[in-house]
């Protein structure tokens, strides 16, 4: 069983101030809690309905009840396994390919898009901004299913960031230049701004070249969602 | 104010089965309606806080309190105005430009997408088949952005939308060929499947060419999402 305290502790994890505090966040679910396990991340505490799966791990493992589960658990419908890892320390970011940065982005379920995206095509390097929702927000860790175990996520104020970048900045506007026709490096920065209010100006200053995606349809039609777009201007960068 | 019959009216067409009934569904918010009163969509009658906006159309309007909406609408946080409209007949599918096919998409959030992209990229056709989730769900309408008033779109069973059609049939696999080596033509038909099994094996039998988005990253990445999938699909039929 797991006891009040234990309860309490899990619970408190899902607030930001606390895992800050503490060092740590939960991952649930068999495939995320595995990959996270097969990585680089080290976990603190395992509680599940079936210990079998983890005896290989070198972890303390505890077996719970599907109701136990329920009760430390965030999802509607827990799934076997939760664990507690321990933040990592963020690896130095690599300026040798393309890094992706987000100004701000809010909702965890773009950021957990993003992220599973930056791995899709290769891009191990995401630079948040400040304002950014927490990666270890359990919607956001829901939503990259299992991706944030190979992408190194670094918080860091965007301006220093871009301001002692080696490379060219890229950002995305409405108003930017239409991406198909520019000759993309090897490596390079894309910014991608936030949901409503788009890149800020303090960051805007710090962009070499604002690029766009082409609209097809009636100028009337809402701009693309930031997951979508950070989606074209990846495959783009991957393409060339 | 909104009387019994009148709520239960509007509540009923949440619900599937009531919209194919009446022939009608529900729309909210500024933006979404507005979009719709001015596109091919005919309002059946429109209840909202400020009736100022709308005495330029041509339909009845019932000014209610911020209470009664919450009372009629299916938001959390319910913005001035609900309508009702009425389902409008598809129109027949232009084969001379590219069409995008669905094959049984079930989220509501992302045939929303898919819709929005539609409407970016100027896809004006989407046949989706009859286990898709239905366009006018309102999570889905939420999700769409207004876009579904510039997106003509059919429920038919796809194998017989399939076997008439008039030009090449793409499907999106994961073992597909890589699409940036396709010439991809003028007009053509693109299928993208369920979010849990793909394309179905009916429907593959229909596929002339399958194709794949390459993957950067590591081999265990998971799949790409569908809507996340089709935007950049769309973008490499646009750019070429």
């Amino acid at each position: 069983m797991v006891v009040k305290n234990q309860i309490k502790f899990i619970k408190n994890l899902y607030q930001k101030k606390y895992r800050i505090q503490h060092g740590m966040f939960v991952a649930e679910g068999m495939k995320a809690v595995s990959e996270l396990l097969n990585s680089h991340f080290r976990a603190h505490k395992i509680y599940c309905t079936d210990t079998e799966s983890f005896k290989k791990f070198d972890v303390e493992v505890q077996q719970i009840t599907e109701n136990d589960l329920k009760k430390i658990s965030g999802l509607q419908s827990p799934n076997k396994v939760l664990a507690i890892f321990k933040i990592p320390t963020p690896k130095i970011v690599d300026h040798n390919d393309w890094i992706l940065a987000l100004d701000d982005v809010r909702d965890p379920g773009n950021l957990g898009t993003i992220i599973r995206l930056c791995d899709w095509f290769g891009v191990h390097n995401l630079v948040c901004s400040l304002n950014t929702v927490d990666c270890y927000n359990p919607k956001v860790l829901q939503a990259t299913m299992g991706s944030i175990a190979r992408v190194n996520i670094v918080y860091n104020d965007l301006t220093v960031f871009l301001n002692s970048a080696q490379c060219l900045v890229y950002g995305a506007f409405m108003g930017g230049a239409n991406v198909y026709d520019e000759e993309l490096p090897e490596r390079g920065i894309l910014v991608m701004g936030n949901e409503a209010n788009g890149i800020s100006e303090k960051v805007t200053q710090l962009i070499t070249k604002q690029i766009a995606i082409p609209q097809f349809g009636e100028p009337t039609t809402e701009s693309l969602n930031v997951a979508t777009a950070t989606s074209i201007l990846l495959n783009e960068i991957r393409r060339k």
